[in-house]
């Protein structure tokens, strides 16, 4: 298996993560990212042992602040810090003062009052979690900011493509669909581009976003031309509840065009690996009988990377105030 | 106090719980049954005493995914695995991905692929347990699913008549009220029926359901006459919310034929004991003051047990993941 | 810094926390308010430690009940019980059985049913905890009831105030703005009246209530009059949603007549402390610059003392359930 890229300082004893937040994909370099990806390791294998339960995180108190709602996320983040045997606590966005007109800035500082070790943020607005993360005492981690970053979702598809193909550099990945309204796609473009994947971005010309140009990233609207050759395909969920005012496809039209099919997945590679963060939408972004072909489709493992990933986020995160020797 | 049937193969060491979940009481037998009311004696001790946690399910994830609203089953599976010493995490139905377009099974591959060590499921459509049950590699609990089963209701209403009675064969039970749209009566039938009670469904015509043959039980449409010489006498909630198109009665018509009064109970035997799963309607199905009345109302020594029952099969269906000596 | 006022029995070994419950402010003396906030201090420093765990309450079970929706406070009571170690369940609000028409006084014995050691309430009727504690084996600690009390605010308030004052007996504390609707203020007045404090309520005339003068406070419809020499200035908030059939003032108009200004704030004495129990509304009941000036505000200080006084309520409680020396 790959491991992180050298690092010159590295063998000088330079600290290997010197991040005090995790915000996004744009401030890693990339054997930061290869070094979480290599920490996440040892947490896949305690989650597939019968005894999924480490002291690492014991003392610590977790505060999961989601002004969005979300299933897998909250839960993943939950599951990775009650096994690394911190006290987690959610605040639910039905149960915000934010309703009663407290501003983000005032929440953030109220959270921070109570002496949280770590906060793991997931707002509607761009940029919500990096405004909190400067107010606060502790390491912030996004969790999905509107439609800047989900960093821990690229670090567990990279984990997922990792492990099935045993590398990323010079891998051809296309990634499709609702780009224009996905913070997915943006953080998996830095990702993978730092990693060394040749990316494609492939969208109806209302799904695709200007200024493309920024991520070494080629674009396409034709979707056989986009997944010819590819060895990874990425499938978007189309988050049609973001698109008020705009042209919203009709499912089965979207599927037509840009749907995964067996017939368009014959023009990737022989060993193509399919590809979704989830919730999947079968029969408008994706033939249901490819997401369900383990061989071909890594869906449900990239929920299983995602515990593991985010677990090397918390842990690696709080060395510095555990006062891990060589973190301090 | 009555113990479990003895069982021939038993004696030979053989399995006394070979089930992998917990989807109703139509799988069990008499002595899988008892088996579980015994090993819940030992919770009903541990809740009563100072210091209620032992380490039995510790470094084991559980998840409580409620499609379903609830109060006082969640509450009572959350205390139990906590109690266990698991980590335990809810699934809220607002959050819910299937929200989002996602299918039931995608959810259930979702939760999987988290590597729960139990998933305790309630869900609206009868079968969804069982569906999930069939693609997870965990055992599931059935928490309540449509108008099929809730089987942890019925073995903490049988612990409750069991300790209050000593016994359970041989005892006319009345179970009366809105049966049509009842789990819980349908696996209060089976439980209570297998273990040799004399059972007896009460209601009017239009909340009795047709095909009760299949459960050896006898209908009564005068409540008179369905409680004369009961033993136990269990109270359904009239679930109103349920009743979409059909005739709705009103509290106060409903009560005056079918609500539980001093006269009415009268009827019973002299040592009757009253039940009810709640939440209750008092003045609706049931007289407050017979309620209230805690030589005869067993209502919240019910809820007592119910903390204790799901301890046991929390226990009891991951002994073989625990690698339990003789059930591994 | 000032200790709890001596009391004759105490040295003879007497109880310095008799009571079963934390109801409220007023069935309190005032060396037992000091009792609990001497306690609290010892969690103040935990807080602020690396490791911030206790196992204190561990094998106790802690139900946080919230019929009204709440931040911070569910949020401050469930990091406290997880801290010290307790099993810590919420339910919620919207979970709530009462929605199928259940009783506030069944869904207490139920939760009673399950045995906890101690319940948080939060309810929207004035006496409803009390009722509730009457009906339970264990404590219960009041997280607000209607307009009635907030005990455990007037608490962290004058903890707040004792750690940067060094006292409370004889300073001049001006409670400002919606007193009408505030049960953080009632629990206020007599809390700071009980250990000396000179209180003021400062209001409009439509949302100063009646009947202050059982309280030993002088009343204020003018700002200025009100702030005049004051050594702590409490803002409260607008709590308009509380309003319905009144009338409502305007923010812009509201904040002219009784926001808290520079000009305003002048008044008071020069080492004036500013006070808000959130969440706040800046630019209606105070101004955000004043808020954020960490020399004069102590708002955030106010959260970090809440978690405290909420740890030491929880252990001060249970210690005769947990048979502390002294206290069985």
């Amino acid at each position: 298996m790959a491991r992180a890229p050298s690092h010159p300082a590295l063998a000088d004893g330079a600290h290997p993560f010197p991040h005090a937040h995790l915000l996004g994909i744009a401030q890693l370099k990339p054997w930061e990212i290869c070094f979480l990806l290599d920490e996440a390791e040892q947490w896949v294998e305690l989650n597939r042992s019968a005894s999924k339960h480490a002291d690492r995180l014991a003392g610590l108190t977790q505060i999961n602040a989601f002004f969005e709602n979300s299933t897998r996320t909250l839960l993943s983040f939950e599951i990775a810090g009650k096994r690394l045997g911190a006290d987690v606590v959610n605040l639910g966005v039905s149960g915000s003062s934010v309703k009663k007109g407290e501003t983000l800035l005032d929440t953030a500082l109220t959270l921070n009052a109570m002496h949280p070790d770590m906060i793991v943020i997931r707002h509607g607005s761009s940029g919500a979690v990096q405004l909190i993360s400067e107010k606060v005492d502790c390491p912030v981690l996004n969790a999905g900011d509107g439609r800047h970053e989900h960093p821990t979702q690229a670090l567990l598809d990279a984990l997922t493509i990792r492990r099935r193909k045993g590398r990323i550099a010079g891998l051809k990945v296309a990634i499709c669909g609702d780009i224009l309204h996905s913070r997915v796609a943006r953080s998996n473009f830095m990702l993978l581009g730092a990693l060394g994947a040749e990316v494609r971005a492939v969208a109806p010309p209302t799904l695709l976003p200007a200024g493309l140009d920024g991520y070494c990233v080629e674009s396409f609207t034709d979707m056989d031309a986009g997944l010819a050759g590819a060895d990874v395909v990425m499938m978007l969920r189309l988050q049609t509840e973001r698109m008020e005012g705009a042209y919203v496809p009709s499912p089965r039209e979207y599927f037509r065009f840009y749907g995964l099919t067996e017939a368009r997945l014959a023009k990737a590679a022989p060993d193509v690996l399919v590809m979704h963060p989830g919730p999947m939408n079968r029969g408008v972004e994706i033939d249901g009988a490819i997401a369900d072909d383990i061989a071909r489709s890594a869906v449900t493992e990239q929920v299983e990377m995602g515990v593991a990933v985010r677990m090397a986020c918390l842990d690696v995160l709080t060395r510095r105030r555990r006062g891990v020797e060589g973190w301090a």
